[in-house]
């Protein structure tokens, strides 16, 4: 039987709510309009072509991705412009070239004079050109090369040099952007990055090097940024499902959070105030992002089958590998949670959470009543 | 191409050294003789047909699982004695007489008499003989009812009277010997255990009701119990593979960790004092058991190629989505390790770690020379 509505699904399920995804699309869709700047979504969040297929407009064409399972994913599923977001390394690129093979373009990104050079040392190796961007550190050490380093000037040499390879622009990750704690930090955070990747592309220009992206990106700073000048594009992926760190650092309010953890209550112990639900560390990951923020969810905060939040200190304080120990805050009893009873939890950090499934279940709080299955999307996890 | 050796493997990926693997089965096997014991292996943790029939023989013939999931690949694969070892909801009983019927029994617990009155009702509804365990809680607080509590007795009524049941007797599972640090605790806690079972399974006796099975187990209890009376078996799961937490609390050493991480060096970052691997947040998971033991290992602890811990410092002290920081420590050099470098990665919570991929890639560090693929095992993920 094909499930109808949240009742009927097995548990845990991964739900997710399509008005607030088109909500939360349409917000950053205007914060990139309105600072003029084209919008690259990053896939690596909701790693699906459903959900693809509702952030990319006329103007928003080309994708980021975090797997080369996802860029063979999109690309077969006709995304022609692609962004490999993470260091490649020389073993990567023969698949690189076969998912090119099939029209898609895959930019890639090094900070490294090395992998520069291997990549140049494919030439007559591997048949295919590599599109190449030069990963600049903004402060969030990480990876990349820092903005005034001679390694750029070295790296775009070489990428430039090289007949296998279409140098492609700079590209920064402002992800310390979400250890900010206010509008002010973040407008900040965005102004660094911003000179960070127009530092790059300068020294590149300065070089007699053409420098034809510009990229930054990361949803606070995608959101909250000021000024992009000299900046061709921004990529933002967690704002399209948003999650309870992401609420708490003010990138979207518990409202707009799209994707929750469909569980059953399973056990009750009135002896230690406390319900059981059959969704534990694998089914919402053992991400602690709220542990240092201002209100700790522990490992998710509980909303009702609907989708509603019951309660703020309604939470899941402690995981197992498939139970989940939520605790009952002043003014909610056992009795009103029978075992068997649905609940939806939302995570700390969706990428995580949502990598334990392979599908989304969709539901429509505006459209429908929430619990209604309007749709079911399929996700690409792995490597 | 088939990968023939861990070159050949795309980054991250899953390995597991089947000589560890083995060495680690017999040794709980041993264990479990000594004491004259029954081993029902949890396969939580390996969720692998494959590693199941390398621990299951003439003596171990049933299996514990955690998920419905599991119940149904491994009934399909022609196991017929399982325990589905996570308290039971009402609306996974059509589920549990689907996997029945093809002809496996499948044990359920629970701790609540709402469920058992619910199973009980589901007489003539759901044409099926339900085999249930009272759950009984030896400490760990989390589920169960307590061994002297009035619940014991009145769960074993309802499941005793029921035309549908089969009451088969009481079980629990002593998880907080994963908090003790001395062989003398997990010694005294295994002892904990045996009396909660015992004690559940004489109020049960005293009511002149059978219980057959008298079940408890913990990686720790199971290997270090000094006195199993009155207990018919006991379930282990995550001493098959060990793990850096595992290694820490005594229950293995760090030579007996079966499952690692392939994964590649892919940026260095020598003013930081740390390079990068392609096995982040989600190829390693967040878990961060090892925080409160003595030796934190950050996300894993890195081993060369062939599996080797290189240093005890080397580890993944933050993650990313797909990025993982190695700390160089004293005596290390980056330009020791390229990028391209190939590393494994031992994880701090192998069940946590295993559950991102759908494969085992499988060396043997003694037949073989630690880095051949002998073998390839699936798994099953999900609910």
């Amino acid at each position: 039987m094909t499930p109808k509505t949240l009742f009927d699904l097995p548990t845990p399920s991964l739900v997710l709510d399509r008005a607030k995804l088109a909500r939360n699309i349409r917000r950053m869709a205007a914060a990139c309009a309105r600072n003029g700047i084209a919008l690259r979504p990053h896939l690596k969040t909701a790693k699906s072509i459903d959900v693809a297929h509702m952030v990319l407009d006329e103007q928003t064409q080309g994708i980021a991705v975090s797997t080369l399972c996802e860029a063979a994913y999109f690309a077969g599923q006709g995304i022609r412009d692609i962004q490999y977001a993470v260091c490649i390394t020389p073993d990567k690129l023969a698949r690189v070239a076969a998912i090119q093979a099939g029209g898609a373009k895959i930019a890639l990104i090094t900070d490294s004079v090395e992998v520069a050079r291997a990549i140049a040392d494919m030439n007559g190796v591997i048949d295919a050109v590599f599109h190449v961007q030069i990963e600049v550190d903004c402060g969030e050490n990480r990876t990349g090369v820092l903005p005034h380093s001679d390694q750029v000037g070295e790296i775009a040499r070489i990428l430039d040099a090289a007949p296998n390879i279409a140098f492609d622009g700079v590209m920064t990750h402002a992800g310390h952007s979400y250890a900010c704690r206010s509008l002010a930090e973040i407008e900040a955070l965005a102004e660094t990055e911003r000179l960070a990747a127009v530092t790059a592309a300068e020294a590149v220009r300065a070089l007699g090097i053409e420098c034809n992206t510009v990229s930054v990106g990361s949803t606070p700073t995608a959101l909250y940024a000021r000024n992009l000048d000299g900046i061709t594009e921004t990529r933002a992926g967690v704002y399209m499902f948003g999650d309870v760190f992401q609420a708490q650092i003010g990138s979207c309010t518990l409202d707009d959070l799209a994707v929750s953890v469909l569980t059953d209550v399973s056990s009750h112990r009135p002896d230690l105030g406390h319900l059981t639900v059959d969704a534990g560390a694998l089914a919402l990951s053992k991400d602690r992002s709220t542990e240092k923020v201002a209100n700790d969810v522990g490992f998710g905060l509980v909303g009702d089958v609907a989708g509603r939040v019951i309660a703020p200190q309604m939470i899941v304080e402690r995981v197992f590998q498939e139970h989940g120990l939520v605790h009952m805050p002043e003014g909610q009893r056992l009795q009103d949670y029978p075992i068997g009873h649905r609940l939806r939890v939302y995570p700390n950090h969706v990428c995580m959470t949502a990598a334990m499934y392979d599908r989304y279940h969709v539901v429509d709080s505006e459209s429908g009543n929430g619990t209604d299955i309007v749709a079911v999307w399929s996700r690409v996890n792995g490597w």
